[in-house]
């Protein structure tokens, strides 16, 4: 089976982090990544576009009812109808996670990861002092490319 | 976006239950609609075989966190880690549910799709008394290829 | 730890239906139970007005994000935000399902619970014909206070 | 309806941490609130023993599907069978949360109250560095009187 990395973030974005998300989206697929998505809008759509240039699939995990309501770019969409518990779906099926800027949702999903153990990588994302106690923790990338590479690093480490 | 249609039925199954589910599966697949299901074995794994040999695509939707705990006949895997809840994410996502045999999981699969208003087709499957004042009841198909056609139509009536 | 019986039921109902629901959470409640019911209106508050005429708890599992949104009767509600799939909550949290009249909606709690193996009454309610090889089913009551007694006996027996 | 409470922290935890738990909990439960916790142990067993001595309710929202698996100290016991996707569940039913201590899984239930809108108090807990455009954050707080006097302060702003 592939390997599936999530790209997670807000649903509204800068330019910026929509730039750095097509990016990501496209190099993971570029590797023969599946990426894993909320599939909304602003990151996870700006992901799932990357991933159609490249010509790789994308799956978007909705919160909501409707699979339609998914953006465009995916190519199949899950609705959940969970609300913001499917963050937690999201977790579990990732390899690993590259988190994009991002809000508060997106910190639960980097905090849902983290705690199920899979790797997470951050790329202008939120910045964790975590307790002393806790060895596992995020890791940075400076670039779109530095994150697809460690993502693909940590899932061949770990599995 | 495609049609996705749910293929549902016990995790255990006769022989005359999984041939059954293989043809739906491929015939939903030749029609090119997208196969979801909770990708266990029994009729999810003969359904999803029958979807690979038409050259389709099969989702399963795993009731627990790994996501390479799925049938290997799946196209993509999605880990709820949501146990039986995950059944309402199945009767979401789908356009339409046909179910093959099936036990109680099946049950509750019917009776959420139909709650929510998803036509469900019955082929060797449970045979429902609803109350007088419920006009909306699963259909009967004789045949796999019946099953895969009533599907078409009614997703196509209702969409 | 108390024992928990669920009572579940259409959000509307019948006044027969009612009266049934509101004398089965009386009963369960005199007899030291927690109610379990879905929080919303129709056999579900009516089962709430019956626990509190009894001086009982009952607690409300409720579909959405509002736990204010639950019927005026509830000693205690949770929110889970999670729409069908909190019955599978339901099923989980039970010791036992009394089921009084009911739709599609019920339909899958019914299933839900026979299929974790959790003991159901019906009273006025679905009919079930399950197939041969399945042991377990629903048991019919003919009055509300049979399918309390056959709630606790059966509970007893299980613990 | 009562004010919800949620006190959420590590299943294991330091004696500090227990003890500002057991002050939090009991702290609530005196102020006439409802207690909402994860169920297990740790913070949340420390949290509900504090309940318990006040004389108070103190739910218990258990990712487990065996009700009987909660801490001893618990009022009532939900059991969702949902995995990390219950925190979602706590953060939803609370009115307010207070994080005390706590790692990853804490985190997420922070992050999701937030998300939501919900009042977030720290005590000994994460430090967040929320991005500027953010405005809600976590306030944090030096004892447990001081969190609980937050969180009842916050509510009654926001109900």
């Amino acid at each position: 089976m592939s390997c599936y990395i999530a790209i997670v973030g807000g649903s509204s974005c800068s330019e910026e982090e929509a730039v750095l998300a097509r990016r990501v989206g496209a190099g993971v697929a570029k590797r023969g990544g599946v990426v894993v998505c909320g599939g909304g809008s602003g990151v996870m759509e700006a992901a799932s576009a990357g991933v159609g240039e490249a010509g790789g699939t994308v799956l978007g995990i909705l919160p909501g009812d409707n699979p339609r309501e998914g953006n465009r770019f995916l190519s199949f969409a899950v609705s959940t109808g969970l609300g913001e518990a499917r963050n937690a779906v999201i977790a579990k099926t990732a390899d690993a996670v590259i988190a994009v800027g991002g809000e508060y949702g997106t910190l639960s999903e980097i905090a849902l990861a983290l705690k199920i153990g899979k790797p997470v990588i951050g790329l202008k994302s939120w910045s964790l002092k975590p307790p002393h106690f806790l060895t596992r923790t995020m890791i940075s990338a400076e670039s779109a490319e530095e994150a697809v590479d460690k993502a693909f690093t940590l899932v061949s480490e770990g599995l």
